[in-house]
Formats: structure tokens, sequence, C-alpha cells
């Protein structure tokens, strides 16, 4: 295990803190929420975001997040990347867009490049890859526990040269906003085929007929409305030629599996950045504000939480450098455990330090003024992505009896 | 301890529980957040509001806080309205002011009905007694760690027959909506006196030149405009004549402490109701959805967090009670150990089970289509109300210790 | 719910709780721990145990748990009762015993005086009223998760006028002391009879050919030996008359549950003690003790700690006190959730708190100079007792399932 | 940061843990505990010891403790014996031992061989690094409160060419055995001196007349005997020659920090390696033993259980490693923050595992069958060793509020 950081992600970090510092920081009264009410016609991004893009491109700030293989990034590897996700995360609904490495676009950028058609990347992948459009990933159900994906219902039946699709998706991030064009949507093909083939991807022009995006969900009161929110999507009869198709018909769930391993990483280092601006704000609020006649940083509750904060934020970054490097040596799969376990402890690590930076700050904690209440939300919410806590923790645990009953039987060591 | 309802306490409970069931739940979407974004001019209640306090009127469940030595309300004990503040907990922004029992306004109204003068009252307490009108608390302070009084620092200078007040408040529940006409407003009249003769309380209206009421304060992203939302309100040179005092000058401090008491304890209570509301929420989800083969109930973890709920409730309910008992029997100063114990046990016992209510539900808790993420912020903002959690732990600690140090010298057994 | 202490158990309280402070707590050193090792002969009462007999029978503070229904105790209702377990619970391992009220003899007790025939009271309840001898409870098996009692195995074959035992049991309290000289035992009687059907209780004197006592057993390093440790016990062929069958075959589960009941409040009530007496040195040692210049009361962290378990030792007892009340009322059968919800609850409570007393204590408090060691024990240990948490807490989360889906069904209010 | 192993390291740990699997763990019945009561005289190893450190000495795994610099060890790394001291962690009553790796015998052995004469040197290190003779500690007193190393009292006074020592101490681990001949003892030799400068370090040959082994303490019941205990020394007047200083006069504080560093790594290694017992444990009978109709495994607290046991082993486990590396990179001084933190997260990490492992297996999880019992004490006595979390968190987070401020003035980046 070596996760030194090499010269160039020494570089890089540097480059994108000083431009996070600097520029994201600043602009982020700019992107104040709630915008928009539910309904309202406010949802896209505010004019400084184009800006922020600008410069980070000129900055060689853009597309790092692409993995090595592609020849659409920066080459970096996941170790290298993660530091500088972990930067975006100061910043979180703003960094990672002006970067071009924000969710779900990351995700279908990442699908688009290893599976779609020469016809297919010209079409979606290259307007993403310089942000001129934004996706949606829809995959999450409204009327079914979709952390069981086998439960998923939409259809996409097969008419001729095209599929028809019936159904309804939700939580589709970014779609509110007008800049999204396509959806990326997992649906049923074949009802009757066996379990891991009955799923396909099909790329989806959001224009098209039948396709109806209803209504901006809210996240603890956030609309999230300068990324786009996050979408109810009614598919009624929508026809989309069968070239719509992502990869093999059939291959819709293991596509959506390998969609999924780097994703948590990213979501994962930006967890541990917006830990560090948690205890940044409140290391600053406890040595300014006074109470009972010193200091709040002087009084032992709060002290204790300083060092609790600062404990489990570096151990929860050196896990996800663990999981970085083991992509990058032996595969996402092979890391899946990793993964797992990364997935179930980074948001409640946030959560905490963010809770306890919100404590310190009184009543401000919670409003628009700071953004300690916006990353907690977020934080939050990520306990639900890919799967709510209780699956990974489940699907953990059995690995871990496999591993020991081997270890039992001598057929592991 | 007798914590029985007695007969009049059952057949209110059931009135107010058809009421809040039948009338208050299903008006919940009529009073969606967020509506307006902070500065719009979208704030004050819907039209449904003042339907349902006609009908709560109709149905004898009007001003029922009052304390029983009032003359103005129903008469009810702290143990008699305890059961009743719960059930208004269900839904907790609307139903305490259908019935004319939601803070600020009744801490306002008690400490009107114990101070003002015969004038005061006719001008304050009979509008705000029949929803007329309503007022706002103005005691936090922007600049100060509010959580320590003595940090206060609005200014109301004497002049001639007038107070000139100068200074800044925020956290002035519902000042921004249109039907809020008072400011009850902390300030500091003395500076030189003795520390705790240095405040006075004045009765401010809102329209007072030099009264700006500047913006909303959301909490979480939730605006709570409905409800009037939480203003920062600022005093530029505002005079009001010197009869708007209550009570004597240097007894703000006083006045403020007895106007906290009861209202911890409603809180409380009200807590208990929110907490309620989320596990049968919790019990309804488990029960109809299925991930993995079998109902959400059937899964082990969910099952305990059901279990640990349920307990930790009953647990906060006969501890709330008791407070509420002894408020009764001894008066609210004496049973002020009791009152800072549940100002610290309720909110995060209702955290919690909110909490694991919203996990159950999937990222669908976090949304708007169900109470969960406002009943949560709620619970949370109020770890803040009344002083934070930390300071009511601090004087706890310290009258446990005098407590066994009595004991240890024998002076008390 | 009303908890008042009436007049009479205001005045046991305090002739109880002189008893115990002046005569219990001194004593303690003699009833020093680990006295013998596992297999040494030691084990069984030191004779101070006598004297404070002789002292708390004048004192009119003798076999108080018998229910009021009995002749053979004091009369009181779980709710008078209640209050004096928890006095008792300030040294557990020596002040239930002084009083005659000590587990599981007493747990005997009740089932000899419900179920058993005059010859069988003669022979063991009486001398058992007298504490003249001590008797154990063979329930758990070393060889299944005795959590389940469907698991339980141990075989009493009828033969002829005898049964004849065959199997193993462990946890038997108090069976390695001399002065023990009956065992209850769990016992299946007929495999093939209805599942409820197939255990009986068997009255099984210990000096029985075939019984043999094999070794004690240790609870995190304490022996119990002065009570007469935890003995595992294997009964290989073992005879015994048909007249030693305790009510009807086959009624054994019914039994078993019928002791059960009221057994576990006491346990939680001693708990409730038991986190009193660490309180009590825990505060007191932050007094006394100074570090970086002021006492350890004046150290945030440990202001908070005494705070919290004042708190949650006030919360518990509330709870305690109910379910005594409701067993007054309705019977321990119609009380079980409450039951089974303070068995989950006062373990971990009191384990709370006697571990926040250690600390204060620094390494002092592992040791055994003070009692706060063989407190934590103890309620370590007691999470085990009468099934693991585990268990309750599914029942619980059953019963919570069942209550709100009559409410959402109508069919409860 | 690198923390990969290399090649010696990865087979020093396959002969380790076979040494252990094969040897150490089946020897554990031969140290039962507890052995001796307090007072007796069966104080010291059992004849089972020599034979296992002839055996470690043999296959090469001897002294692996000491550090690189030192002539006398294996030349090991921080980082390439935190691995192996993980190993030892699985039985870490014996197995430390057996490699002569345990405290406080390397503490002592590392302080003679960076600041004894000579002299000394052949006359205590010598023999310690064959494990001909023990050593123990002497730093904590019963008084006062020694977190606070500035309390000490134990008073050496210049006699001419002999220290007078007056004093008490206590928690000197390992001198209740006969095979203990060297108190390295800390003695305030100027209390006139500046603060830094009062304390001295004596080597004091523990038959030196007026030292006093007074009793053994035990740890939750457990004495340690086989380890030599905890033993209560007294000095009244015991006189040592002025050759006996270690290092200068005053340098006591400094030698004593010096001490400190490195052993905590290796309590927290075996910290991580204690908590792998437990989950090892865990999942086996988790597997075994079926309650309810389906194995513990099957049920959803105990799999989430395992899940969180693996993912907390893991993120420690980085963190140890990472304080290792620092160690070899840096030195300890430099490392003392991450030293800090992993001494506040280790302890916690292993009671939780090893606390749910003990409920999985029922009340047998308690009793001495099982080492789970032994591993908990141990764990919860390491929260003591050093001095008691509460300071570490206070010295953590003043360390993180100064590195904040840094970085707001541009002092740090």
């Amino acid at each position: 295990m070596d996760f030194s950081f090499d010269e160039r992600t020494e570089k890089l970090r540097e480059s994108l803190g000083t431009f996070v510092r600097t520029r994201v920081i600043p602009a982020e009264p700019l992107f104040a929420q709630p915008a928009p009410g539910p309904g309202s016609s406010g949802w896209g991004r505010p004019a400084a975001m184009a800006e922020l893009q600008r410069e980070a491109r000129a900055r060689g700030l853009w597309n790092l997040f692409m993995p090595r293989r592609s020849p659409h990034g920066a080459g970096l590897s996941a170790l290298q990347y993660a530091p500088l996700a972990e930067i975006t995360g100061w910043s979180p609904w703003i960094a990672p867009e002006a970067l071009n490495c924000a969710a779900p676009d990351t995700g279908n950028m990442e699908l688009l490049d290893m599976f779609a058609t020469e016809e297919q990347k010209r079409q979606w992948l290259e307007p993403l890859l310089t942000a001129s459009i934004r996706s949606a990933y829809c995959m999450t159900e409204p009327a079914v526990a979709s952390s069981d994906a086998s439960n998923i219902r939409l259809r996409a039946r097969r008419d001729g040269d095209h599929y028809v699709l019936d159904g309804r998706k939700w939580w589709a991030t970014g779609a509110m906003a007008p800049e999204c064009e396509l959806l990326v949507v997992l649906a049923i093909t074949d009802p009757d085929a066996e379990r891991r083939r009955r799923q396909s991807i099909l790329l989806v022009p959001k224009d098209t007929p039948g396709v109806r995006v209803v209504r901006g969900l809210s996240v603890f009161g956030f609309t999230d409305s300068a990324h786009g929110g996050h979408a109810e999507v009614h598919f009624d009869g929508a026809r989309i030629p069968v070239g719509s198709l992502l990869g093999d018909e059939g291959e819709g769930a293991r596509l959506a599996q390998a969609r999924l391993g780097p994703g948590r990483i990213h979501h994962c280092m930006r967890l541990v950045g917006m830990a560090e601006r948690a205890v940044e704000l409140m290391c600053a609020r406890a040595e300014e504000r006074s109470a009972f006649g010193r200091p709040l940083a002087d009084h032992g509750e709060v002290l204790a939480w300083i060092a609790e904060a600062r404990l489990r934020i570096d151990q929860l970054r050196l896990m996800v450098l663990q999981a970085a490097w083991l992509i990058d040596e032996v595969g996402a799969r092979a890391a899946r455990t990793e993964i797992s376990a990364i997935k179930v402890a980074a948001p409640p690590t946030a959560e905490w330090v963010i809770d306890r930076a919100i404590q310190v700050h009184g009543a401000a904690g919670m409003a628009q003024d700071l953004p300690l209440a916006m990353l907690w939300a977020q934080a939050r919410g990520l306990r639900f992505a890919d799967g709510p806590d209780e699956v990974h923790r489940m699907v953990l645990g059995r690995r871990e009896l496999d591993r020991q009953r081997r270890r039992r039987t001598g057929e592991d060591t």
C-alpha cells in the first residue's frame, strides 16, 4: 500500500486548492438556495458557472475524473484523482461542476466512453466532455425499493425499430435544468430473461415525446436548483430508435454496476472534503466566539469535538485512499469490499463532523449564511445514493463471514 | 407522582386527535414549503389556516396552552396540557397555530397576561388571544453567543418619554409575516446596573420607524414561510414611548426567564408527538415495502430500530410528564432541573427516531412528499431553541454535583 | 399512572436506606472477590451474611419481594417494592441477599409459592423463606442458544415412579455454594408434545446421585463466589421421584414464563440503584481530584457526563416505575411489552453510567478498592439474563408493528 | 505514505502467525486466570512460558520490538514491527512475552538501550534482553491524578552518595512476579527546579530494603497473575546508590516522554490484533449457533455488527500503520499528533468489536472458556494506559485549533 501523492498530484492539488479558495468559495453566494420553488421555471445554472468552467479549463483542471485508460481526461489514476475530489468537496455544489467532474455526468460520461458506439459518442459524449449539455441518470423508481435493483419495473418494449418506454423514475439528478438534454435510463427489456439479463440501458433525449419531467424533489428543504435539481420523470409511451441502446440488450445490470464503483469513491472523497470545510469553520468560530467568560474553544466539550473531528476525518481519508489505490491495482470489482466499506463509513463521518460544526455556530449554523446546513443535507443524502447503508452492511457482513469461513477451513490464510 | 390523565384531558385528547387526523394532516399539502425564496413577498399564512382556526375554536380547542391561573385560556394544568401539546406535534407547523397554541405567540401571551398593564393588554393581548394579529420575540443577536444571555447588546436608551432602540436581533420567528404586528424585544436599558438588572422587555410595534425586518433565515433549507419565517430585524434609532415597557425597567432577565419554563415543556411535548408521527410512518412503510424477498419489517436492523424508537419515545414522554406534573406541584422555578433535563433529552430523541424513519423510506424520506425532513429540521433546530444542549448539560452537571455534595455532607438525605 | 410512593413505602425506603448505608456498604470488604479460583473449595457466604440477615429481619426488611397476594412476604405491590429494590442495587452482591430478596431464590420462592404442593412447600419453600438453604435455577444449556427457549434439550424421562435426568445446564447461579440444596430444573418431559407442552419444571435435590456440580463460571473475571458463583451442572441418569414435579407435566414453559416477569423488574430496579451508586462515587471523585490546575468537575467533558448520567438514570427509573405500576394494575402478562422495554433499556444505561464513573476514577476505577468494576460486570451480565437484548428488541419491534397496524386499520385508536 | 510490507516483514508475519496459531493459542488454558487471589503467593509465569520463549527465539522471533537503531533487536522499523505486534494481539497476555516483546519490559529496555551507562546495561539490559529477569515501571501514584504528570510526588532525596526514596506507586505492571527484579522509578529529585526539570528516573532493585510490594490490583476481576499482576509498591526510606540514576538528574520528564511514543504504537497494534481475534470468534459462532430457526449470522443485527467490526478494524489499522510510518520518517516527536490520535481511537474500537463478539456468544462470552472477557478487560484498561482519553482529546483539540489558525493567518497552507 503506497498512498503517497506523486509530483503531478501535488501540483494539481495546489492549483486546485487555490482555484477553489479564491474563485469557487467566493462565488458561493451566487448559487444560493432555495432559489425556485418546485414547479417554478427557475431551474438551471447561474451564469457564474460558465465563467468558473472557462477558468478551470484554462488552468488545466478539466475532466480530471476520467479514468486513466480514457483518452478524454487528464489520465489520472484513482489515487491521483482522490485528493483532488476531496478538494472539490470544500464546495460540493459548485466545484465539481466547475471542473466538469460532477455526478451524474461523470458516471454517464464513463459509461459512454466505455460502451457507446462512435455515433453515440459523437452525439452525447462530446458535448458532455465540453459541458455544452448536461445529462441525468434514471434508475430509482418511486414505487419500489430500488436498493434491491431487481425490483426495477420501467418497461422498454421492442416495437419494430423502436423501444417504447412506460413507467416512472425519480431522483434523476440534474434533469430539471434546461441544459440537461440526455437521460440515461435503466429499463426492463426482457422480463422473462434470466435475472441478471432482464435490464438494458437506453440513451433517451429529454425532449422525446412521451417523456415528461414532472417536478423537482427537495432534499431537506434544498431544491439543488442550480445543479438541475432532482427530478421525477414519467415515461408514457416514449419511442426511441433501437440505436439508442447502450451496449447490448440485457447488459443493463452489468453496465449499471460498472458505473457505480468509481462514482462511490468520488462521493467519498468529496465527503472528506466536506468534513474538512466544516472543521475549518468550526475551529474559526470556536476561537472567535465567547460564552461564560471564555472562548468556545476553551469549553471542554467543544475541544473534544474538534479532536474527534480531526481523528475521524483522518481515519476516513486513509480508508478512501486505500480503496482508490486498490482500484488502481486490482480493479473496481476486486476492490468491491473496500468500496462498500467506505460507502458505509463516509456519510455518517461527515454528518457527525458537520453536525458538531453546526452546534458550535449556534442557530446560525442551520441558516443560509453558512454552507453547513447544505453540507449536512448533502452528506445525509449520500447515505441513500447507490443504495442505503443497510444493504451495504449486509453485503459487507456476508463477505466477512465468507472470508473467515475460508480461513477456518484452511482454504485461505 | 401521578401522571394519570383525568376525564377532561381524555376527552380533549380524543377531540384533538380527531381534529388533527381529519382536518390538519389532510391540509398539510396546502402549507408546502419552500414557498417563497428569502426576500420574496410570499410570507404569511395560507388561507386554510383561518379556516382551521375557526373550526378548532368551534370544537373548544382554543388557547389551551394558557396556564390554569389565567382567565384567558381553558384552565388546564401543565399535566393536562402536555398530552394535547403532544398531539399537536403530529403536525407541528400547522396544528399548534390552528389552536392558537404556537410559539412564539404563546410565550408572548403568557408574558402579557402576567405582566402587562390593562392598556397593554387591550392593545396586544386581546388581538393575540383571537389570533387577529401575530407577534415575534426578539432575543437572539447575530453578533454574540446568545446562549449566555449576559452577552446581549441591543440598546434601549431613555430619551425623555421614549426609548430609542439600536441594534440587531435575529431568529425572530414569525416576524416575516404581514400578520405579525408586535415585537417583544429584550434590550439593555442600563448597562451599568448590577448584572441581573441591566435588561428590560419592550413592546415594539413592527411598523415603528427605524425597525426594519431585513430578511428570513432558513433552517436546513426550510424557510418556514407559512409560519412567518425566522427574521433578522434591525433597530436603527427606533423610538417607542416609555409606556411600551413591560413590567419595570431592569426586570427583563427575570421576565425572560419566566417566559422560558413552560415554553420548553411545550416544545418537548411536541417533540414526543413528532417522534410518534415518524414511528407511525416508519411502521407503515416497513410493512408495505419489500427488498430482497421480504418486507423491510422482517429485516433485523429495521425491526430493532422500531423497537428502539418505541422505547425511547415512551421513556421521553414519562420524563416530560414528570416535568409537567412538577410544574403544577411546585412551580417552574423549583422544577428547573427537570425542565433542563427534558430540554437536553427531547430533541436528540426525536432526531434519532425521525432519522430512522427517513432511512426506512429511502430517499423519499428526505423529499417534500413526506413530512419527515421538515420534522427532522424542526427537531434539530430545537437543540438551539432556549440555549444549546451544552449549556443545559453544564447547568445540570453543576446541580448534580451540588446535590451529591449536600448528601455527602449530610445536609440532604 | 400514579407512581407516588405511599407512606409505608417511604418509611421502608428510609429504613432500608439507613441499613444499606450503615451496615451493608461498610461490610463490602468482607465480601471481596475473587476469593476462590474456579475449582477451589472456598465457595459460599462469608459469616457476615448471616449477621446482616439477622439484622435485616429484625428491622422488618425481610422477604419484601414476595408479591402482595402471597402470605409469606411483606404484602408489597410491585410499585411499593420497586424503590426498595433500587436501594439494594447500591450494593447488589450483598444487600439483596441480606434481605432474602436475591435472585435466583426470589424467583424460585415465587414459583413454589404459586405452584408447589403443600409437601413441596414444607420441604423447600419454608427453609428458603428463612434463608436456611439456598436454591439455583437450571435453565440455560451450554450446547444451544438458550435465548430461544425451544432449543432446550435436558431430558427427563419417566421411569416408573421416577424421572431420570440426562443433560447439562450452566449459569446456575448460586449452585457452587454448600448452602444451595435445591435445583429448580427446566427439562424436556415429552419431546413429541405440542411445542408449548414439551417442558416441565422439576425440583431436584442437589445431592441427588447423578447430579454433579462441575465448576464455576466467571463473569469478566469475577467468580461471584460469595454468592455461590455460577455453576455448570451435569445430570447423568439422576433419578428423582415423580412427586418432584412442580405443577403439571408439560407446564414448564408456562411456569418459566411466570417466573420471569417480576424478576426482570427486580433486576432493572437494582440497575437503577447500581447506576446511582456509580454517579455518587463519580461526583465525589470529580470534586476531590484535580488535573491541569482544576478539579475534574470543572473539566467540560466530565461535567457533561455527570449531567447525562443524572438524566439517563431519572429517565430509566420512570420507565421501571411505570412497568411496576402496570404489573400491579393489569398483571405481568399484559405489561409484557413494558417489561421487555426496561429489560432492553436498563443494562446499557447502567453500563454507560458506571463506565463514565470508572473513567473519572482513572485506573483505580477498574480495581478492587472500588465497587465500580464489579458493578460494571454485573450490569453487562444482565444484558444476557432472561435473554439477550436482541431477542427482546425483536419482540418489541413486532409488537409495535402490530399496534401500528391495528391503528391504521382502525381496529384500535 | 507507503504502508506496503516488504519481503522480510511478510516472512516474519507468516512465521509469527504460524507460531501464535499453533503454539501460543493452544497454550492459553495453561495461563488461565484468576489464578491466585490478591495476597496469594501464586504470582508468576507458568512453566509453559519458558518453553514458548525458547521456541520463539529459535524461530528468530525475539526482541523484534527493539528499534532499528539498536544493535540488540531485529533491526525492524516501526512499520515493519507494526503488523507483527498486531499478530501478538491475538493472544495479548502470552504472545508478546513469548517474543520478549511485552510491556513494560520493552519500554524499560528501550530506555536502558538509549540512556544507560555501560555498567547499567550490563546489570539490567542484558538479562532483560534474554528474559532472565523482568522489570516494572513505577510512574502512576495512588494519591494524585497521574494523567497530569506534574502531579507526581514520590520523592528521591539526595543523601551523600545515595538517593532516599519515599512515597507510593501503583499499577506497576509485572512487579508481583518473583522474576521481576528491577523497578524503573519516576521520582522528584528537585521540587524547586523549573517544572520540566524536577523529575528523574532511577533504577531500583526490587529487593532494596524499604521497597515493599504491597499487593496486586485487579482489572475487572482479572489479576493478570501470570504476567506478574499490577502492583502497589511502597517506598519507605529506600536507599539506592547515586549510580542508579538513569541519564542525568532532572531529565526524568524527558526520558518518560521518550519512553511513551513507541509503546503506544505497540499497544495500538495489539489492539488491532485483539479485535481481529474477536471478530474471528464472532463469525465462527454466528455460523454455528442457531436461534429462531436460522443461524445467528442470518439475523440482521448480527450481520450488521460483523460488517461494522470489519470496517472499524480496517480503518484503525490504517491509522496505526500511518503513525508507524511517520515515526520512521520523521520521528516519534514529530508524529505525536498521530500517536495521540491512535491512542484515543484504538481502545474503544477494540472494546466495541469485543463487546459485539461477546454478545454473539451469549453468556459464554463473559466466562473463562473464551478469551473474550479478558480481551475486553485489557482493551478497556488501555483507555487509561499512558493517560486517559480525555487528556489526549484535549491535546488533539488544541493542536487542531493551532493548525487551523496557522492556515487562516496564512502561516501554513
